[in-house]
């Protein structure tokens, strides 16, 4: 086993594996599967259906009032008017049944008397009298009424398997009886993070946050990377928990102590590509620990924090996404904005250059201000593999943080 | 007191609101003010930070190698190539100094030892003895360094009051020690569900799911409107709980069961404005009960849940997310889309128009589909109160769900 394992340490990565190869493979890994229903509550708004929802029963059930007012047979108004006001009989609200000739009070949403087939408005009537109502407006049959169905009918298909809950579906579903719905779980995700050299650990509550965006619940674990025992324990423990997928962070690259690679590989598992075309980003590495079949998901990340940033993104939050049910694009809004100052890049890297906003135009910072420079900055330009970079004043889409 | 309350039950609203008069008065409302102190965490991302961040200490805190590679000094490679290898003396990682003509391993974050000035690719040497390492490529002092404070400066602003957190920034706090932030508390939002009618529960779950949305709690009460004495003690409790919003949702209308107006100022309270321009939501209202100096505020929104939706968005989102911190605007994207069909519109009312889109066109929607129809829709267009509505093909502003 020993020298089959792939060791990149004092050399540097030999090739360097294009996104979209990384993509295809973060696609292949198995999706989401697990479901859990869940009573209806504030949380479910975002987790993704797994059954389709159809309105078990019509809605409204019954022929109702869609507004207040006065429920009367729209016949009995043919003719009304300030000049020629016609007098109805006063019925106490909440009748079953309406009698030709009579009226009474109604609000929205209740259920319409039998006989009724209108609401009048309060204004086109006046009550001078206890037992009469004088109707000074026409009105037609239908006029006012929110008839059983027509909001839904009766069987008809609300929500799709994978719609991802808004508020007016729980409110929806709730109308209709339902009290809990079936949703995928959340990925489980473990974090294992490396001891970095300068001591300070900015990568768990940044990756604690990411995942928490992407609809994961994650697990993280902090190891001194000289430390193998306890990081082969944390690579093996995160299979007992039962973990959908392992980021491993820090100590990705080439440097003499960037173990993860190695790690993973002592642990059992197996590295798929390591070292891509992406800057900032590039140590990143994909693999995979023994598990389920086809084992359980591993992306390396890079130590540097803006690198980490970067590559989680790119990498890592697709397959969080995807474990989630909620769809592979990254979760930044994007807009078109004029370049206020050229950006140069490498072909045959895909190159995230951080931006600022200013004037209505975009400006690009230096990679140099490393994760303090996307604090700052509005947002980022994904410049692809085979491109130059952009010229001052091109047109370029920026994913707004 | 009786006679001084207003009772608009079975006359209507005899003048409506503008949302410009309804907005005012949301925004004179007191701002948010309690903070606390949180541990970083998942949570912390997007709470609001209520003091601005600095950097305690220059970042990086000495200077480090931004790359792997070899710690070198820049001028003990000149002139270095594949003709005419430099040997440089090798030293194990690690060393705290460098002495001229000497060379070690390093990883990117590493602290640079004394007397190295740059790092060299691994690409730039090989190794052919276990004392010697031959240089084959120049390398400039100052490249593949991160000097200390390049990043932040020890004192540099890094955050601003008013920032909604996002993950990096909690990397970057992280990485400068911090363990905690000042944030502000999440609004305590009190909801009273007036039952309804029709028996379910639509608003409910659709109104926690909006709060949470804005970074609200909430808690919820629901109550039988008939139970004029529970309603009386749920609006009471209101100001016990502290909340700082009451959500008092259906029976909002002139219909005879429409009691949400007359218990609000029987518990004590005032409204302010009651009948909106808005359709829906044109039975919403705004007041308050008392309780701390100013009131405590009061939104009645309609009982039918897409009029109660339209009232929330319109109206209780601007104060939630005030005093949440998060700006007044809605929390949806908005996009320019091509209408399909002519909307008209009313002079004189906001209208809200549920909008579908296909084929790139956005297809107006009847608002007899009720809540049903805002699931089936894809997001909606506000009409301008003094717009009658656009023609076909009119470009519009989509407020996308």
């Amino acid at each position: 086993m020993g020298q089959m394992k792939r060791d990149i340490r004092l050399r540097g990565f030999s090739a360097l594996s294009s996104l979209a190869i990384a993509w295809a493979w973060l696609d292949r890994q198995p999706a989401a599967s697990r479901t859990e229903v869940v009573t209806l509550a504030a949380e479910v708004a975002s987790r993704v259906l797994v059954e389709p929802a159809s309105s078990r029963s019509a809605w409204p059930d019954v022929d109702r009032a869609a507004t207040d007012g006065y429920a009367v047979r729209g016949a009995d108004c043919d003719g009304a008017s300030a000049y020629n006001p016609l007098m109805l009989v006063w019925l106490e609200p909440g009748v079953d049944q309406l009698s030709p000739g009579s009226v009474c009070p109604i609000a929205a949403g209740w259920t319409l008397p039998a006989g009724a087939d209108a609401v009048l408005p309060f204004e086109s009537a006046q009550r001078n009298d206890r037992r009469w109502l004088e109707v000074v407006a026409p009105v037609a049959p239908g006029t006012g009424i929110n008839p059983r169905g027509r909001e839904l009918r009766a069987g008809a298909g609300l929500l799709e398997r994978g719609r991802r809950l808004r508020p007016q579906d729980l409110g929806c579903l709730s109308a209709l009886g339902c009290k809990s719905v079936s949703v995928l779980c959340r990925p489980r995700v473990r974090i294992v993070v490396l001891g970095a050299k300068s001591g300070s650990d900015a990568l768990t509550p940044m990756l604690l946050a990411l995942l928490a965006r992407d609809g994961a619940v994650a697990k993280p674990v902090f190891v001194d990377g000289a430390d193998e025992l306890k990081l082969e324990e944390a690579l093996i423990s995160s299979q007992a928990g039962e973990a959908e997928l392992v980021l491993l962070a820090g100590r990705s690259g080439a440097g003499p102590d960037d173990v993860a690679a190695l790690a993973l590989q002592t642990a059992g598992g197996a590295l798929a590509l390591h070292g891509l075309a992406l800057r900032p980003g590039g140590s990143a590495g994909l693999g995979t620990l023994p598990g389920p079949p086809g084992g359980v998901p591993v992306v390396l990340l890079p130590g540097e924090p803006l690198a980490c940033l970067v590559a989680y993104d790119m990498l890592a939050a697709r397959l969080v996404r995807r474990l989630a049910g909620i769809g592979l694009a990254l979760p930044y809004p994007v807009a078109t904005f004029e370049l206020e100052r050229k950006i140069a890049s490498a072909i045959g890297l895909v190159e995230i250059v951080l931006v600022r906003l200013a004037d209505g135009r975009a400006q690009p910072l230096s990679l140099e201000g490393g994760l303090a420079g996307s604090v700052r900055a509005d947002g980022f330009v994904i410049v692809a593999e085979a491109s130059e970079g952009h010229a001052a004043s091109a047109s370029v889409q920026v994913h707004l943080y």
